[in-house]
């Protein structure tokens, strides 16, 4: 996507760039500073870099990587480890350290560390940006930089599209091992969709949502969570009969006694727009004091939304 | 609003104000650079300012009450003229070059004037922000500000408050009259409510959404423009009662040739969101090659959504 959209990001907002770093379990910590030719990504430990003409040196950890790379900006997109975020904390945190933006698609910092990466980022005049984590770059998070003293009181909404696309095949008749297996074969679920079923990616992104647009971190423990695992695919039909489905939904609220969070299977009445949330569509409902009800829908998005969500925190950075 | 909010966008923006300027058709132009005393406007003509402890000094156009006030930032809220977005058109100009940032909740001067006005406010660097034109104060432009490199190709939505009331009383068995003073009852239908109820409120939005996000000048006779008062109260709750209720739906769209835009009663199935937007709910549906579709709902807003657009943009030029 970056190199797609390379003549938009030049032309309309004066920005170039070069890639300098590519990391991954398979590859290793690759960089030059030169810029890395990443048409051939597959082949590029063992291709001379464009530039320099030299084979591309590898690091042997993310500090030495970063450094090589001289990098400006991270974008940090490995998968999500409920338990303590790593090891995407600690990379966002070496970035920061070097003098890097950080940008993620990763909600497992949000939750774990929010608010020491919020100030690193503070204290280094550096950005820690990460509008992928929900809703995929749908800028959910960028709306409330756009409003300002508003007071967020609650929401709720759809924010999980492996159990929603699960939920929506079995009402159409799959078992729930089909439906899984057709989640997978779309993209959404990975190999081991226990995450999904069991409502902790869901969660995640509740905290992620209470931790920054409440301000008030949570722990993972103190959000009342059940995936849809103990939902038949019968009791999903019966409940689409009656007009009144069955919707993994996320909900937080900021109450007297504190934030109360949870996550669980729901049964949505038709007159609720929750109701018509169906595959891969998803849904947010915000309360504040100044809009009573504020919603966002994204239908049917792309696989690239995520990559969207990080190519625009690009923009917002170094604009 | 401005008031209620000072203590908030002191601590936690940074942000100290002083109102020192104040006109309408009644008061005439007033301007003190010390500060007028906003508590009691209603005589403020009359009152001594607050600081200066002298009558505040009257002037007799927008260029010299600029002056006068030494305005740093003009909040114009002038009512909609359709013919020619006047006068609205002229504060804005005169603020910007004055060196004042402009912030309008008049959408006229979008449809009539926007790449003059945007093109003086860069070139005076200054801003000319203009969110509370299209739903109210949801920040629907500093959303797509937020949407870097995206592509808009089409939307439609509900933006008129007043004839979605008038529409959602009659399928309740009001008549068209009793509708529409209920509408003006709840402080949303303007005395001469012709503007809404002929699509001309719901076209100069659609035509502002055209000009900024699709960065195409249209024109409002390019609108292809019907209202609801052809519509019979029979009509509206026949259409409801066969589950396909009327709205008045805009409709903006890139196509080979040129764009092409409708504001104008049509009947909704049920499946689509639009179908449930009632009373001064308000709902946009936007079509991008990123999203391929993206929603936003406002429900049921109060009357002070306007002001708090407004008081946003505010904050957005300031910091």
């Amino acid at each position: 996507m970056l190199q797609s959209r390379e003549p938009e990001l030049r032309e309309r907002h004066g920005i170039s760039f070069r890639i300098t770093g590519i990391a991954s379990r398979r590859l290793g910590w690759i960089a030059d500073p030169n810029g890395l030719n990443v048409e051939n990504v597959e082949h590029v430990e063992r291709a001379p870099s464009p530039a320099s003409g030299k084979s591309a040196p590898h690091s042997t950890n993310v500090h030495t990587w970063l450094k090589s790379a001289q990098a400006d900006v991270l974008f940090e997109a490995t998968s999500l480890n409920v338990e303590n975020g790593q090891p995407a904390v600690d990379h966002i945190r070496a970035a920061l350290n070097h003098g890097a933006h950080a940008i993620t698609a990763n909600k497992g910092p949000i939750v774990h560390a929010y608010r020491e990466l919020r100030d690193l980022a503070v204290a280094q005049s550096k950005r820690f940006l990460f509008e992928s984590t929900v809703m995929d770059g749908v800028p959910i998070f960028s709306l409330f930089h756009e409003l300002p003293v508003i007071h967020l009181q609650g929401f709720h909404g759809i924010l999980n599209s492996t159990t929603n696309v699960i939920l929506s095949e079995m009402e159409n008749g799959l078992t729930f091992d089909e439906s899984l297996e057709k989640a997978q074969s779309l993209g959404i679920a990975e190999t081991d969709a226990t995450h999904d079923i069991d409502g902790w990616d869901a969660a995640v992104k509740t905290g992620a949502l209470i931790t920054v647009l409440m301000d008030v971190p949570i722990r993972l423990e103190e959000i009342n969570r059940e995936g849809i695992r103990g939902l038949s695919a019968e009791a999903v039909r019966a409940a689409k009969k009656e007009a009144r489905p069955y919707k993994l939904v996320c909900r937080g609220r900021k109450t007297e006694k504190g934030i109360t969070a949870t996550v669980r299977p729901e049964q949505i009445p038709l007159t609720d727009p929750m109701a018509q949330i169906a595959g891969t569509s998803s849904y947010i409902y915000f309360e504040t004091d100044i809009f009573p009800g504020l919603a966002i829908t994204e239908e049917n998005p792309g696989l690239y939304a995520t990559a969207y969500g990080m190519l625009a925190d690009f923009v917002r950075v170094v604009r």
